[in-house]
This record gives structure tokens, sequence and C-alpha cells, in this order.
């Protein structure tokens, strides 16, 4: 099952510009700023709480963060779950019934293993699994 | 500042349907539906941490729930942050430029006092702000 929310993620179109958006909305700095260039995207992370806010930049056109904004403007993108168990939840969703876009786990940004589901079978909603490296 | 994601909503238009959905991706049951005639929405909670996961369908073709669906399908509507002193965060996020859709709050699902914020100003974030009722 999904233990809480591990962090929101958002697409923007500049980074910095957003960095202080957000400094404002959230009445705190982001605390790191990662690449991840298999994705084609720089990421900041802002905590609140038990979860995190991500904002993510496209650093090439066809990274999924350029193509979602050219497709439905800046806005969230996904919801990341904190599991215990990747692989296990992988199998539970998939015993359910639902796509997942990734079968393996693969590596995310923030010392993660990371799964994508197909956002059709979930309303739209791209749902992320995350479980922390060991 | 925001002290925690209390909910992330999700525009559905068929609750139940997507009561059923959600049950298998989180794992759990949800364990609320609530009505808020006002702004013509039904609601559903499923817990997840120390945050809510909120499914909203539209009981009314001219429900914001309803209208956002037909323009852009089923997805995330909002997030909402968990704020100690919603007057405050309303004034302070002013004094930072934003605009707020409630300068005052006002009643919410789930015993809450809440205001959004234009998703203009936040990278087309809809973002909400919420205080436990007293």
């Amino acid at each position: 099952m999904m233990k809480k929310i591990e962090h929101i993620g958002i697409a923007v179109k500049d980074l910095e510009a957003a960095n202080e958006t957000y400094r404002k909305v959230m009445g705190a700095e982001h605390y790191k700023t990662e690449a991840v260039e298999s994705e084609g995207v720089i990421t900041s992370f802002f905590k609140v709480g038990e979860s995190k806010i991500e904002l993510l930049a496209g650093t090439t056109e066809d990274s999924p963060i350029s193509k979602f904004i050219s497709k439905r403007g800046e806005g969230i993108h996904h919801i990341a779950f904190g599991v215990d168990d990747i692989q296990a939840e992988i199998e539970r969703l998939q015993n359910e019934g639902f796509r997942l876009l990734n079968e393996i786990p693969k590596p995310g940004a923030d010392n993660k293993l990371v799964a994508f589901m197909h956002p059709k079978d979930a309303n739209g909603v791209l749902v992320e699994l995350c479980q922390d490296k060991e």
C-alpha cells in the first residue's frame, strides 16, 4: 500500500524563476537541485511536512517535461507515493489490473528507485512509486 | 508557511468508479464521502500518511469540477497545504504579490477553512490553503 505522499512533481519552464515563486508560496527555500540526465530534466526540492514539492524543468526539447508543457502548459505533472517495497507494489498493482510504465524500478531523483503507472488507468493521474535506495 | 500537504484533489467523472480504482491504487478504502453543495461537488477521502487524496466529482453542470473535466479531462485538480493560521497566510501571500481567489477564508470539505490562490501566479497550479476549524 501507499505509505505517504513522497512528493508532488510540478512542470515548470524556468526553474530559477519557479524556485523564487515557490520560495514565496512555501515560505521556505528549496534545499536541493538535481539533474536527472537520463530524463532530460533538472529538478529542485522543497520540504513540506513529510513530503516534498519537486519542480521539474526540461533540459532538452524531447524531455517528457518539455513535451508535457508544450501540450498542457505548466502545472502539476505527477504524484509520487512512498512505498516500502517497490517491487512488491508493482506486482500488487499489476495483479489489480493496472499497467506499469516500468515493470522494473529505475533510478530516480533524490536517491530513489521509481516506477510510474499508466495515467489512463488512474483517472488521468500520473502516479509514481518511490522507494528509498538502500 | 506551509506545514504539510493536507490533500491532493483529483477531478473524476464518476465518484463510485473512481473510489474503486483508488481503493486498488492506494491499497486502502476511502474513509469518508462528503457533499459540498455550495461548490456543486461530492468528494471522497483516502488517508495516506499525514495527507489525504480527495476525489471530486461535479454534481451540477456548472460546478467548477465539471467545467475542469470538460476542458482538460480527469486529473489532478489542486494541491492543498495545511497551515496553522489561514488569515495570516493569506496576508503573507498577498504581501508577496500573489492574488488570492478568497481573501476571506470560506468553509470547505472535512471541517476546514479554505482559500485558493490564483493558479496563474503559481505556474499553473491551483493551490489551496486549509486550516482546521476550531
